[in-house]
């Protein structure tokens, strides 16, 4: 069966960071279903497309997931080539795994246009290398709280040696920040919220584990918002700031065997 | 001061994965200074550009990172538009920090651009959705060991209850194997193997943790490859397999207040 539906990324907001294969995907799509975290600016790209907004913000306790996946499903049906668009990433966070099973479970295919994934975007627009040798072993990317009700396990991520990026996180920044520091994180590790990450209103907000909650407060943090927690959230790699980046000596001209 | 270099993410490799800023970049630049890793065919975006390659693998103790920087330098001071272009993304085992800050001390302002990182295109062009809810708390990229010489606390990672995605690891199977087992992990904790991610080419190996460097030894795995480990790496969500994915709940057209 030839794919019929493209669960794509729209990456962080920036239209600049989408893929080729995703404008290639929306140029040719007829129906675009769009979530709420997508920048309308990237729908320049849906140039004949029927645009239909499914976004799932709003207090709902419940979501129309549901609702979404029999639309993708009964345009699909039509014959009509389908494009689900998504903030970020789709496998990031982002539920490509369950839309992607369900459309085959009903004979539909589906293909996964990677995306940007915000919390990558937001770091590195701070300055912030995520990975930074000396400072950090990797980077790993979670949700303050899962939607099956759990919570991640602190006292693994806090002894993992990476740096953290906290996704869906403002809601939940006393808890994080009791938890990491229960389990045995310093109250001085850097922190750095950033609002709207890669659009031209992007925001950020420097503080620490220990005080990330009130400096959050007085910045007036607003979702969607990332969080880097770990030693490269003080760095400023474009050099605008005190903060220094680890094993930068001179390099020499020499060369090696 | 206006950007002279840019750090350009050239992503996993399927060249349509590039972004919408990378090309504008690469169209634009006077020289392209290009890493081992970045498929060849990236290159038809480099309209007008001078191609230097710059790559550090082949058996070299020692790299040439210092003769890199100072080639960046040189051209950007003579007023040249200079990219750099490097595998998956910049900030992600990618060095930018250390290039960024080293360029901005020496006054020449840089960008960083975005790619998509290999692990997470391998992983959806395998049909591993890595954050699947109800298999995985997140992900974490790590490489086998670092720079630096210090090794990852697998008991933390394995602890953390995300899915562990592992760049560069294909000469460390059996420690990884051996000290994720020590700590805890379970024996047949799914694991995929996937070389060439994104490309034509592309082979998939899918096996245990306590079975993946015999198997890996079969299949041949050869660099560069990236590792899933965690409960999503047995899964195949373009419904291949019959590894399922949980939470599939047939949807139902409900709507709610």
């Amino acid at each position: 069966m030839n794919p019929t539906v493209w669960l794509i990324g729209a990456g962080p907001g920036d239209p600049e960071l989408l893929t080729l294969k995703a404008v290639k995907a929306l140029n040719q799509a007829d129906v675009v279903l769009i979530d709420d975290l997508v920048n309308p600016q990237v729908l320049d790209y849906c140039a004949q497309a029927r645009l239909v907004r499914v976004g799932k913000r709003g207090g709902c306790r419940s979501t129309p997931q549901a609702f979404i996946q029999r639309l993708m499903l009964r345009y699909a049906r039509q014959g009509l080539r389908v494009a689900r668009l998504k903030g970020g990433d789709p496998c990031i966070f982002g539920r490509a795994g369950e839309e992607a099973q369900w459309l085959s479970d009903h004979g539909v295919a589906c293909e996964v246009v990677n995306g940007i994934t915000a919390g990558l975007a937001a770091a590195t627009a701070c300055g912030i290398p995520l990975t930074q040798r000396g400072m950090a072993q990797g980077v790993t990317l979670i949700t303050a709280h899962s939607q099956d009700g759990t919570v991640p396990d602190w006292t693994g991520l806090a002894r993992s040696g990476t740096t953290l990026v906290v996704y869906m996180g403002v809601a939940k920044l006393h808890d994080m920040s009791s938890q990491l520091l229960a389990a045995g994180m310093a109250a001085d590790t850097p922190v750095a919220m950033i609002e709207r990450a890669s659009l031209t209103d992007q925001r950020e907000c420097r503080s620490t584990l220990a005080a990330m909650t009130r400096d959050a407060d007085a910045f007036r943090l607003r979702s969607p918002a990332v969080l880097v927690i770990g030693q490269v959230a003080a760095c400023q790699m474009f050099g605008a700031s005190d903060a220094r980046l680890p094993a930068l000596a001179e390099p020499a001209l020499r060369r090696h065997a």
